[in-house]
């Protein structure tokens, strides 16, 4: 298959790559290396050592014998858009280039809307290329977990079977976002699920839950290394627990840590989505896949994160919650579903013991790069004082 | 109270000031003219003839001895917005500046991103502009019946407590538009609620329904005369079929003309907005209203047009049923509520009989200028075929 990877470049889009490569597929990618800049901003880095895209892919061509076609460019620009998908004419695209910090988008008005708009117009912009250059494409679009939120009802997957005053009908399930980068992917997925209606594009919304790990099969040496960040801006929970502990900082959920989500290896995440472009939908289905693996609390994995580096390492790891810089509810009921994939073939091989000690391992051998990003690791972006321009 | 009106020059924007001041408020507007330049552009123009805005504030100083002070400028640039808050620091804004026409998000790729980013910008300018400069005002933002779709279950006013595989919660109603430029409405109403979330922000979110009518009880003489669009692009259903019928044209539901809609009169959206206005939120509080007199297809409507002007004019009316050039519904389920706005007081006054006499009246004084937009009324605007730039 011809797959298009916008955003190549990132944490999921380059071992993405390495699969499909591996399975044979012909890969081409897009990026404009706004998150390496966006990173360095905030004066932090990828824990792990990344080379540059173009080291990387001449290093594919030595050990592969495989060629990734690369165009750099800004996917909220049309022409850029229409030029691609003219060029590479692809069998699915996987969209994965959005600004994808929670926190940078509450950083302020001037982040806040460049994310809304860099978002929902590269979108669009996928939108119509395909319609217009290969209608039969399939697009496979990177959403979140969190476009959910916290209902206390069971979380299905994009649709659900409602009676109301005696009524029945199938409708979207309500979203309920808890930033405005998870809005923005609301936002994006209620315009997929309209282009589908009027134009019937094929698409797949992928609600994802929050990915850890340092390696995938496929990342078989530290030059393959994907992205690994864990300052507050640009990093996740699980991953910055990891680098905490192994640096002997305090591990530090947000608040009470009830806050449960929805968690998947990134071994997993790159099966699931290599699954979902092997078995694309059918002319004119637009479907939701709900895709992690398990659910835990930040209290728990943070809790599992030190049990696991105690024994390891034989060192004490401590935790210390911090007060919650976001708003959202700290303890909640959680129960969302994840049968399509499954059924579909998906495996999950995610084990969270086993992983923690290899991300423990990675990271351990790059402690001084985690030293060097101490200064950036606790929160500082703060919900309620998001603010704009003022005069 | 201190009103500030955004899109002041509008078909909504301008009476709503005319009641306001009338009231004795103290108002201000701000408005690009994006409505007059776009309506030019597909050849159209307001059937009822408008002065310019200085003129018309000129004649109501004349008049009512008032003021209104105005600001010209884009509210999607947020230095404007930041201004005019700064300068203003209004009791409550009324955000009636956005993009207001379906079939132009629907014109191609331009139009949507252009209506995308306008629409939701201008109301995350607005939301920080308020918590940073004026925390307590109140913002009534204008949304539309159409962000609910045509689900086969009641509609509630913004949340509804569900059951779902035995558990309950209060979610936001599932939203299902049905054009760009509805879902524009639907990502703002999406991010007001999320914006009252975090900051407490006292917003009303108004879903209207389709407007119909050339006057308002302060619309006291013809230099008063609010715009009145019919073209295919910028009118509305009602509207242009009363045009349709005074000039002897076929009256031109669209499809099989089952699609259901809440109507209401323009004196009614009038009284009902100043009632929002005058009866604000609580700090804290999100509020929804469905606004609207009653329901009706749009055949339904039709005929009553067309029985009317029979009646009144003793000449004939044709009802010609044209190919939809939208992507809907045309025989559904319809039953939305709308409690709030009549437990605060609200008593309509939409008379359809005796409003479509006067519409017809006012119309029929304009003949000749109806006539001239006769190559702009019928729908080329086709859903299926919206499209981008092509290589």
């Amino acid at each position: 298959m011809k797959v298009l990877i916008l955003g190549i470049d990132g944490y999921i889009g380059w071992p993405l790559a390495l699969r499909l490569l591996e399975r044979g597929h012909s890969v081409s990618g897009a990026d404009n290396f706004i998150t390496r800049k966006r990173v360095k901003e905030v004066s932090s880095d990828s824990v792990l050592p990344i080379p540059s895209f173009s080291k990387r892919t001449e290093d594919l061509e030595r050990s592969m014998k495989r060629k990734v076609r690369f165009h750099r460019g800004d996917v909220s620009n049309p022409d850029f858009m229409y030029e691609i998908i003219s060029g590479e004419k692809p069998d699915a695209v996987v969209h994965l280039a959005e600004q994808r910090s929670a926190p940078y988008s509450m950083l302020g008005l001037k982040q806040a809307s460049e994310t809304m708009y860099k978002n929902t117009i590269s979108t669009m912009n996928l939108l119509y290329a395909i319609k217009d250059v290969t209608p039969e494409s399939h697009i496979l679009k990177l959403g979140t977990m969190g476009e959910y939120g916290t209902p206390n009802i069971d979380i299905p997957e994009g649709f659900f079977e409602i009676e109301f005053r005696g009524r029945k009908d199938t409708l979207p399930f309500p979203k309920n976002a808890g930033s405005w980068y998870h809005w923005t992917k609301v936002h994006d997925s209620n315009n997929l699920m309209f282009a589908n209606r009027v134009w019937g594009t094929r698409i797949t919304d992928v609600m994802q839950g929050v990915v850890y790990g340092t390696r995938t099969s496929d990342i078989t040496s530290d030059d393959r290394f994907t992205r690994f960040d864990i300052d507050e801006v640009w990093g996740t929970a699980l991953n910055r627990f990891c680098a905490q502990a192994v640096i002997g900082l305090p591990i530090t959920p947000y608040g009470k840590g009830g806050q449960t989500r929805g968690f998947l290896s990134l071994e997993d995440s790159i099966t699931c989505l290599t699954l979902g472009i092997e078995k694309p939908p059918e002319k004119g289905e637009y479907r939701v896949f709900n895709q992690f693996d398990q659910h835990y609390s930040v209290g728990e994995l943070a809790r599992k994160v030190k049990e696991v580096y105690e024994r390891e390492y034989s060192r004490k790891a401590v935790i210390e919650n911090v007060p919650n810089p976001r708003v959202e509810k700290e303890e909640h009921y959680y129960n969302p579903e994840s049968k399509k994939l499954r059924s579909m073939g998906y495996k999950p091989e995610g084990n969270l013991e086993k992983d923690l000690i290899r991300i423990m391992e990675d990271l351990n051998r790059y402690g001084g790069r985690i030293e060097k990003l101490k200064k950036v690791i606790m929160p500082r972006t703060i919900w309620k004082k998001s603010s704009g321009i003022t005069h």
